[in-house]
């Protein structure tokens, strides 16, 4: 990952921010990034390749950060916690990814139907260790799927995340979200 | 709403449900509801004002029954049960339809942006003052925000519909989730 494909995935979370992905445009990447158009073809095939570089750019990150502190917590409680935390509090100080994350990148249906989100069944993966060593630990009930714990447990945050950037006025704060969740969530699956 | 309207409406399930909306036409609609092309804008403006239909029409009968289920149960207990099992049933039981929901609405960057989606938020105050009653009877947890938790069960039924609805092969039926669902989360928000 150079500087340039760095400046060009920033810019485009910007462009696409602003004017929605649909309408924007490659040469407007280029402009925000003050590259020439050309350039752009040299890291990406196309929009929807920048649409999809942001997303495993952005999963990268994050999935790196929840690793590193899950590693650095003792107890399932305080790691779920921090990953849940962690995935709303990036989302709140990065409210331009957030928005393509929450809302462009889900009304691209090539996304949603045609694209295989590995990275995102990595961080479903996170989760459901987390659940499955809970459960082996006896501290979680055992008669739950932990599958559809996972799925449910990523709905809730996403739904929450979406609620949050379509908001014009923000009625609640994301970490606030984050605690109320978490405390929901773990009291309905601890044993 | 007359039997031609609720034909066109179901005609426009299948199609949307089978070509995806963005691929879709008015003029497919027409021949699967066997109606001239001309019939559907006696009713319908155009194609985003179908998929709008279509969305209003199911709620409507979700609320309308989801109503009816609430009133003939009679603890909160219940009643959240019997509202997440119906959620999940009702889709289930209309896979064309869940599809149509689940996928291409979200896909439309207008409806998730420009539509107020004023039956979305009847079906979650429906949510909400079971959460409050339940917080006001003494049986939920009152520090939790009615608005938090309402999104979270949302986010959660909704995403577990999202994921059945791309399931190719279905690995978990959508009553046993909300089974697993509803143990969840009322023992999450429950003192």
């Amino acid at each position: 990952m150079n500087e340039k494909y760095q400046k060009i995935i920033d810019a485009a979370i910007k462009v696409f921010a602003k004017k929605g992905f649909f309408h924007a445009k490659v040469a407007d990447v280029a402009k925000q990034a003050d590259v020439a158009d050309g350039t752009i073809y040299l890291y990406f095939k196309n929009k929807d390749d920048l649409l999809i570089s942001i997303f495993e750019n952005s999963m990268d990150n994050f999935l790196s950060q929840a690793k590193k502190t899950i590693d650095t917590k003792e107890s399932i409680k305080d790691k779920l916690k921090a990953f849940l935390t962690l995935h709303l509090t990036l989302l709140e100080k990065n409210q331009k990814l957030a928005t393509v994350l929450q809302l462009e990148l889900r009304s691209s249906h090539k996304f949603m139907t045609e694209y295989k989100a590995e990275k995102f069944f990595q961080y479903l993966r996170l989760i459901e260790e987390l659940i499955i060593e809970g459960q082996q630990q006896g501290l979680f009930k055992p008669n739950l799927n932990p599958h559809i714990v996972t799925r449910a447990i990523f709905g809730a945050v996403d739904e929450l995340a979406l609620e949050w950037v379509l908001m014009k006025k923000k009625s609640f704060v994301l970490e606030e979200a984050a605690e109320q969740l978490f405390q929901m969530l773990f009291e309905g699956i601890r044993l």
